[in-house]
């Protein structure tokens, strides 16, 4: 794992004077270790000056870096400086409960529950009907999502499909809880078929379900109606609960013409989205929305008198500063202003996938998504450099607002000059990827038509 | 739980275009609605012009909540202003491990590892020896702490005292665990004989002791030797994992003179810390450190491909900002500008505790900590405009670096003039805390000397 990145981060140190440490077990990775400051004026001014050194350096590095990103879902086009800059001289923490003033007064409910308020409205459910918070990151909303499952239906069983995020088994084994991984057809979505099966292998239990509102690695939707059918024609009927992971999705499929709605209308229990992927945001952050009625079951048990608060977000202390830029953001934005982003981003998604098909590079493009997925470059620096995720043959660019014509053009120049080098000029096959993407989008020599 | 603040929000918004929605279920709370912004270049311009008035506001009440805040154990003296406006414009995430790189370049993680280093050195770890992470709150490093205890020991109980932070509690029925509540004295520490009694009835188990270094009410420091003690002579040796919650005094004991040490040369598991209370930080944050041993008991379950990472954390998506902001806190103070402020802290609080006793007011201070407890203010206005912490017939302050000696004498004088109006001059009873602090520190009627 040693690419571009390791190496200028070396060099980021080397002609700085804190001592770079190399770490053991750290490969690519070099920490700017933290030394005591020496005594006097003059040495205060060489450490303040080396300090801001590390940092201008620094910044130079991530603006590279920002400029060459095309794989994780994260919007880096965002400008909150003069926000930022009027609160970063406060602590601001949302202790506790969004809807419960606490003691601490340096907060941000009004922000957040604006904010809370906005989603509840995009999703379909009453201001008396729902409770929620603002949390630090897609997998709190998960973890949130999936416990209240678990406390509506203490011997659940939580069914998940095998592309499901990794944050949702991780909240199984922490919970204690008995999951079930399903299949998934070839496009990413959940097998209704092995969902069937296996629901009716465990009839004697509830059925916890993960609904995927845009998978991790293909960006494939699980249709809410589809699984809320086969629960309730299996006997689940009012024995299911249903978390949607809408981590990127949950704010683009609402501005999706004929796209199925998200929406608490349907018998759903939970959705979460990042706040930090579509809107942009300079920390993670994110949203999750539960029926209040079953808010109950968790704040009966975390009554906290010494916050005057109830606490029945995972995390106790909250990043005050994040609602305000979601408000921020959502407020200057708008519906309007959401809804041209995320078609700009379907359109530049088709683009991208066309011209990496007219290339002779197999690519899938799930419909309502904008996650083009195709044949993983040979060279792990060419993934670096562009920071893209793979898994196993496939790796994918997921098109977000700050995704340009212009910027998915040099990728593709680049792409396809090395690829001349990678295949020599074609005396190499190409990958079959016709498992991972199905045979009607791979481009193998087999596979071509 | 109308008061101030309350009254001080409805103002915020009075004068303000964004239309104020009361919420039913938020006593207290008004939330700065979001509204669709209309189209033209007038109306983007009072929007935003809207937006700059709600925030000025917000700004000035912020100033004012920052200057009367005594109650929670956040040094509000800070000054990141500079760092944060380099930073702002990225999304800076350090996904999944510290020390393992991910494909998502625009990370902290050399400044992460340089804050871990630096905490793994002041509590007596060697670099190979240890594994941790920058979390998001304290919360997320009990969290971490007691997970990785109950991977070490599945069916082991988790015994914590009563006075123990809210978030362990939450963290024993989040995981499923059985968890015994232990017995305090009145200085808040655990009670020694009781935590032997419950250990016995529970012989056959392994045992995840919770240790308090500096409860969150009264900053009762549990002594560690003395905990390994009962366990290792009752039959636990080799079967009990030690996690040390010390949110606030993590970073304050080791810089006190003849504290005991928190150090990993004991048989301890794991060491939690706030990085937003005692350096001070515009979001909440922390660190947790464990023994790498056991990590590897989480990562062999959480290897996450699509990554090229590992996943050992709590959230998957961390705030990359809060390390910078650690190491710039810590590389400018050093252990000398820490030790100092800590030193200050502790002088304060004894000021406080005096003039306090002095004006016949029953307060303890426990040894190694800044927190004053003290006679719960009768007004629930007094108590919000001070932001105290309270706990039925107590209250508390807790002295950080930000809290002069001319801000105690202000509390102070304005307390004493509430309290001849309460008290009526001396004509209502002082009411006892005996129960609550010890006879010893109790002045009324009945107990003062």
């Amino acid at each position: 794992m040693v690419g571009s990145i390791a190496n200028s981060l070396v060099e980021l140190g080397e002609d700085n004077t804190t001592p770079m440490v190399p770490l053991v077990d750290n490969v690519g990775t070099t920490c700017l270790a933290i030394t005591e400051p020496e005594v006097g004026k003059e040495a205060v001014e060489a450490k303040d000056a080396s300090i801001e050194d590390v940092l201008v350096k620094y910044v130079e590095h991530l603006k590279e870096r920002t400029q060459h990103h095309l794989g994780y879902p994260y919007n880096l086009d965002f400008d909150y400086g003069s926000v930022i800059a009027k609160l970063s001289g406060f602590s601001i923490n949302n202790l506790g409960d969004p809807f419960i003033e606490s003691n601490y007064g340096v907060h941000s409910r009004q922000f957040e529950v604006a904010v809370l308020d906005w989603f509840a409205h995009l999703w379909e459910i009453n201001k008396q009907d729902y409770w929620g918070y603002v949390t630090s990151c897609g997998t709190e909303g998960n973890l949130h999502g999936i416990l209240v499952g678990r406390e509506v239906f203490p011997d659940g069983i939580l069914y998940a499909s095998k592309e499901t995020h990794y944050s949702v088994f991780k909240a199984a084994r922490m919970y204690r809880m008995e999951c079930v991984k399903v299949e998934t057809l070839v496009s990413g979505e959940i097998s209704w078929e092995d969902l069937q099966a296996k629901l009716l292998l465990n009839r004697n239990k509830p059925a916890i379900v993960n609904a995927n509102i845009g998978t991790t690695v293909k960006g494939a939707v699980d249709d809410l109606d589809k699984v809320i059918q086969i629960l309730e024609r299996n006997g689940f009927k009012d024995r299911f609960y249903i978390h949607c992971d809408s981590a990127l999705f949950g704010l683009m499929m609402p501005f999706f013409n004929q796209a199925p709605k998200i929406t608490f209308k349907k018998p759903i229990g939970s959705v979460s989205v990042s706040g930090h992927k579509f809107i942009g945001c300079p920390m993670p952050c994110g949203v999750v929305i539960t029926r209040s009625i079953y808010e109950k079951k968790l704040s009966d048990f975390n009554q906290v008198e010494y916050l005057a608060s109830v606490d029945s977000t995972i995390m106790g202390s909250r990043n005050g500063l994040a609602p305000v830029l979601l408000w921020h953001g959502l407020s200057r934005k708008g519906y309007k202003g959401l809804r041209k982003a995320a078609q700009k981003c379907l359109r530049n998604a088709i683009y991208l996938k066309e011209r990496l098909r007219e290339s002779g590079i197999s690519a899938l493009l799930n419909p309502l998504s904008s996650t083009v997925v195709f044949e993983r470059p040979i060279d792990p620096t060419f993934i670096q450099q562009w920071q893209l995720a793979c898994e196993g043959n496939i790796a994918h660019v997921v098109v977000m607002p700050n995704i340009t014509i212009t910027k998915i053009d040099e990728f593709i120049e680049e792409l396809l000059e090395m690829r001349e080098a990678w295949f020599r000029g074609g005396k190499i096959a190409k990958p079959c990827v016709a498992e991972n993407i199905g045979r009607e989008n791979c481009l193998c020599e087999l596979h071509k038509i």
